[in-house]
Order: structure tokens, then sequence, then C-alpha cells
């Protein structure tokens, strides 16, 4: 049997209620508070009640063991199985294909996803000190902003995008989180303030980069056929995908361009029988603002190299033709790593649903993706209401 | 759809190859070392290659982000899928569950699974010092010994049970280790060594706490209708449960007896349409020496209250009616926390394929079963051959 003929003959899978605790700086959170707050919101969302829920799954990285149940317990013991799951920056999204898988199997019907996560400040991958540090390091290597420069200057060679077409990313992505309650950023910026920031690796500046923060996400997932049940108005996931780079053991480096996105966004679109272009709202992983023009192009919205000047114009605004990171992105909403994935599908939901308020993207958008990258590889997820 | 109805449409899924680094003192061993041995021993029992894996899933609990990548990537990088789980001293029975959910839904068809661990020396949970103990702490809450010393002492006190029988338990571990090549612990114990060995938490000694441990196991897992293409011979999943308890949020302290394992060894054996009587060999998670008590009461092995003497009286022995821990179990082979799970199914699959060597379970067994007990729950297996 074939993977896709396999999902095709699953049981259609939805999201019906979504929760975020507001995304904070480092220090401000706990993972049980924060994660109760997001769980009964994506309750209430849904309408439903702990006890509907069958089985957890948890995305987080930084926790001491036993999160999941600690999380959970904290709205209800019910016995219910409940796994933890890590994937560095895509672990919440990991936590939803596991409940997309197991609904789509009939093995449970009503699942519960959470990410959570409280960080430290500071750089992730960073040597204390440069007299600790390898020489990979020192030219970039291993250390996130680096890596992402390191390809942004080669797109700058290859293609002739610009620094401050990278920089509108972030400009884009403020805009958009001042409309979003739930963000940590809630003040634009202009491109001359992200430009003029502290450099960090060239051509990405500070405010180019997306900040280590606490926050916790929730999504209550269910069988299509049973989401009557529940009050949340269900929008189905319509295919998925999910792989790790083939250059790399440790899947930071290389030019991931050529590569495994591109694979998987193939797959997801094989799995959902859709394409690029009927995509109509979309989440990405904008670690940092190159991140955004790789995905762009990676996921079809645009031929090769031209990402950079097609968000430079504005196409992926909330009222451009690929309105891309609606809600801020990880730029404008920060990043706590364990959290994140789910906060792109919480927004993708709202959008789907014609609730995202000042930040809707127009013409009734029916059909949503959301692409979560960490070190261990990238979740993709195709959405439909 | 029923979960049982869903199960027993799903595909066969099966083991066909077991591999195991050999378990060793905290700080002997790398992640990455010992999981590409554990990973290439699993894949030569198979008689697979890297490339035919289509899926990974990595148990661990300690290590950073990215293991499963860093670990399956020493071996071969091929862009698959690699996730990794955190569930405690059951997280490598978590990887077993993933692959044994997406194999039987027709996702995948052969699935790597790994635990890895190395660790730190000292008792798990402990607090720095008294004065900063907290007073369920001083009381021995949240302290793994405390934990298990306190329900041993209720055992003793409602069933009569003794120091001795519990001690027992390390005696044959460590009788049944001497016998296992991959175990940290290769020599007998003697009953007295055991009771006069330092005494931890009341009635149980040094010698019958399991050891932080550094190791790596692996399992290549396989739908049965291409078990065909790998030489190994191929060991059937036939019923699994896993759930967490209902009256804790960590999962620790309360009675378990009256609680969850049973109701999961209930739910396990009604997937696999087996009873315990059906049991011929097994493995199950003794952390402790109480542990294996209440385990073979709470898998239905013996009445409530009668495992301790069940034991004593060397039922539980290789040539007993009923095997336990036939490898040494976690007090014997040494127990690095994230890799443990595995350790059973291999044992389990060397036992039911005839291949255990001098501590091979007499008459031919058919039937197998693991018990994996974590902090988040825990994870039941049933094998057949």
């Amino acid at each position: 049997m074939g993977t896709l003929e396999a999902w095709r003959n699953m049981r259609e899978v939805c999201v019906v209620g979504v929760g975020i605790h507001k995304f904070m700086r480092p220090g401000e959170g706990s993972v049980t508070a924060m994660g109760r707050e997001a769980i009964l919101a994506a309750l209430e969302d849904a309408g439903a009640e702990f006890r509907d829920i069958q089985a957890g799954f948890c995305g987080r990285v930084n926790q001491i063991t036993g999160t999941g149940i600690s999380v959970f317990g904290e709205v209800g013991q019910t016995g219910i199985l409940i796994d933890n799951v890590e994937k560095a920056c895509a672990s919440a999204s990991t936590a939803l294909r596991l409940a997309t898988w197991v609904i789509g199997a009939g093995l449970y019907d009503v699942v519960l996803c959470a990410g959570v996560e409280t960080m430290s400040r500071g750089l992730l991958g960073a040597p204390a000190s440069e007299k600790t540090a390898s020489y990979s390091q020192l030219m970039g290597m291993g250390i996130m902003p680096g890596e992402y420069a390191l390809r942004a200057r080669r797109h700058m060679s290859q293609y002739g995008s610009t620094p401050e077409q990278f920089a509108q990313v972030s400009v884009k992505a403020h805009k958009n989180s001042s409309m979003n309650p739930y963000a940590r950023y809630q003040t634009p910026m202009t491109l001359e303030e992200v430009l003029n920031s502290r450099m960090i690796a060239d051509p990405i500046t500070l405010y180019q980069c997306s900040n280590n923060s606490d926050g916790a996400t929730a999504a209550v997932v269910c069988a299509r056929e049973v989401a009557h049940r529940f009050r949340g108005k269900p929008i189905t996931i319509a295919g998925w995908a999910s792989g790790t780079p083939e250059y790399s053991p440790t899947g930071v480096g290389g030019d991931v361009a050529e590569g495994f996105i591109a694979r998987l966004a193939r797959e997801a679109y094989e799995r959902a029988g859709l394409g690029p272009e009927d995509i109509q709202v979309c989440q990405v992983h904008d670690a940092f603002t190159p991140g955004e023009v790789f995905a762009v192009e990676e996921l079809g919205f645009c031929p090769p190299g031209e990402g950079a000047r097609f968000i430079w114009e504005g196409k992926a605004d909330i009222g451009g033709e690929k309105p891309v990171n609606t809600d801020g992105g990880l730029l404008g909403r920060g990043h706590p790593i364990g959290a994140t994935g789910l906060a792109q599908v919480a927004e993708i939901v709202r959008q789907l649903r014609g609730e995202a308020g000042p930040r809707q993207v127009p013409g009734d958008p029916k059909v949503g993706l959301t692409h979560n990258v960490g070190v261990g590889g990238c979740n993709i997820f195709i959405f439909k209401r």
C-alpha cells in the first residue's frame, strides 16, 4: 500500500478549536500556567470539555521530563495517553502530525495538542566565547543567524536580492503583529529602523531575528465525522509532509532551497490534491527574515530567486496575492520554540473561519498552509475549510 | 469507529530486527556512537539497509534537541521523517508505539526506532539538600525510591510481603543479567548481599535500585506483509496500550496497583485477543525491586497481594511458570532511561525467536509482553511469533 493511498483511505481530520497564551519575554511565563490557559482557550473555542479528549501530544524543547502530563494535568487527569514530542522549532506541529495520524487511523476521535516553552535569553547555538568556538562556528555554521545569513548572501549574489528586500519581511511582520493581541510585539517598525538596528550576521540585523520567548499554544483536533459534537467551526487537514534534510546530520547548513523543503511541499500538495496556486493564506517559518524569502520560493509561490522581490512588492501582504505570516510570524509574534508550530495553525484556522479581525485576509479564503522548520526537520500542513 | 475495531482493521506490524549497545556506567558512552552501534546491529539483525528505512522515531530524555537526526544521521541521511519522543523511562517504547501506529495505518512500511541515553550519576528527582527539600520530598514523594518504598511498605502491611521477598527480585535479576552480554552487571548477587547493601528507602536497599546508565537500543519495525523482504524472523505486535495515571499531574505517587496499569493491561490483552494466561515470557519495569512485584499483580499473573511470594517461589524464574525479566531487567541490565524500553523489546524478540542462548526460556515460547513505565505514563506491548 502506498503512503498516498493510505492517506486517502484515512478518516478526514480537522481542527475544531485553537488557543494561545500571549507570547512574552523569556522569564515571564511558566509552562504549566501558560499551557493551562492555552488549553482552556482551545477547549472553549471548540466548545469541548477536557473529558472529551482521548489522547494528548505535547510539543516542547527546553522543559524537563513529564511536561505533557504536568501541563495537561493542570486541566484534567482522566488517564489518557499523553506523549511529549521534541523537534526543536517544529515541535508543536509535530504534535499536530501525531494527532492527524492517530485520528486518521481511527484509534482516537478527539485529541488535544499543545506546544509550550519557557526560554532563556541569548543566541541559540552560540559558543560561550571566541576561544571556545569551533572553526565552523567562527564561520557562522551551527549558529542560526549565521546559517541564514550565509544563505541570504548567496541569494543576493545569485539573484540580486537586496538587504532592503530582506528587511521588508520584518516591516510586514511587525505591521501584522501589531494587529494580533497574542503577539509579543505590538508596534510597527519602519524599514529604516529594521536596517539601522545592530548588525548580527550580515545582512541580518537585530530586528530581522525572531526572539526567544515564553508562550503556549493548543489545538483540539478530531475526526471530521465527530466534529458536529463541537461548536468550533472545523478546518480540515487536507495534506501534510514531514522530512529531514539530506546533507547534514544536524539538519542545518547547506542550501535548503535546492533540497528537502521543496520536496516536502510537493509531497504535501500531492496528499492534499492541491497546488501552490490554491493557497490563499500561509504561515511560514521566518525565524530570520531570509527564511520567509526562501519559503515563498520553496513552497512554489514564485519562481526560485524571486522571493525577495515578491515580498518587497507587497504580494505577501494581507491584501496581496499570497498573504504570508498574517499574524506577524515568528518575527512579530515572538518564537517560544516548542509552541510556535501551533500558533501558525491557530492563525490559519482563524483566517479560514473569517475570524481574524483587523488582519483578516480579504476574499473569504478557504485554503491555507503552515510551514514549520526546526533542527530535525520540517512539517508542512495544508488546511481547507 | 471504536479504537478496538480500528486496531483490528490496521495492518499487522512486526519487529524484524533488534540491536543493543552494551549498557555502561554513566560517562562511558556518547549518544551518537552508541546509537550508531545499536542501529547498525538492528539493521544487521533484520538483514536491512538504512535506505530501506522510511521513517524514524528516537526515544531520549536528557539529550539536546536534534538527537534523532544526529543519531540516525550517523548511519544515513536519506531525508526521512525523524521524530524525537520523550516519556521519561518509557521513551523508547513510545518510539515503538509511534512506529506501530504509522505502519499499521499504511503510511510507512519500514520504520526504525531507537532509544538513546547518556546520564549523570546520582538520585533522580532528589533535592540538592534537606534545606531545599519540600515537605513532600522529605516524606519521600517525588523521589523514585521513596515512592516505591512507600508503596512497598503498604504492600507489606496489607499482604504480609517481606523485605526478603522484594530483595529476591534483585537476586533473580543479577542471575539473569550475568547471562546477558549487553547487561551492565555481569555478576550474580546473593540475597544477603542485596539485603546488606546500604539502605536507601526502607525496605529498598542500594542493590534493589536500578542504576543510571549509558546505552542505546534500536529496532527495525515493518508491516507483516513486507517482512519477507528481510532476513530477520518477524515477531508480531499483537496488542498495545498506553495511558497516564488518574491521580497526579506528575504521574508519581498514589497507589498504582489499583489504577491505571491494571486498566492498561486489560486494554492490551483485549487488543491482542489474549489474556495473562497466554504470556510465556515477560519484561517488566523493575526500576526498584517492588516494581516487579506490583507489575506481576497488575498484569494479572497472580492475584493482588501475591506478587512478592510469586517471585520468591521462583515462578518468575527462567524455568518458572511465568519468566519475568529474563535479561536481567532494569536492575541487572542497567537503566539508560531513554533506551530501556527497546531493550525489553529486544529480549522478547530474542526469546520468541529461540535465540536467547543461556537464558532461553524453555518450552518454545510464542507470546511475550513488555511493560515500560515512566513519569508521564506506561506502555504495554504484547508480542507473538
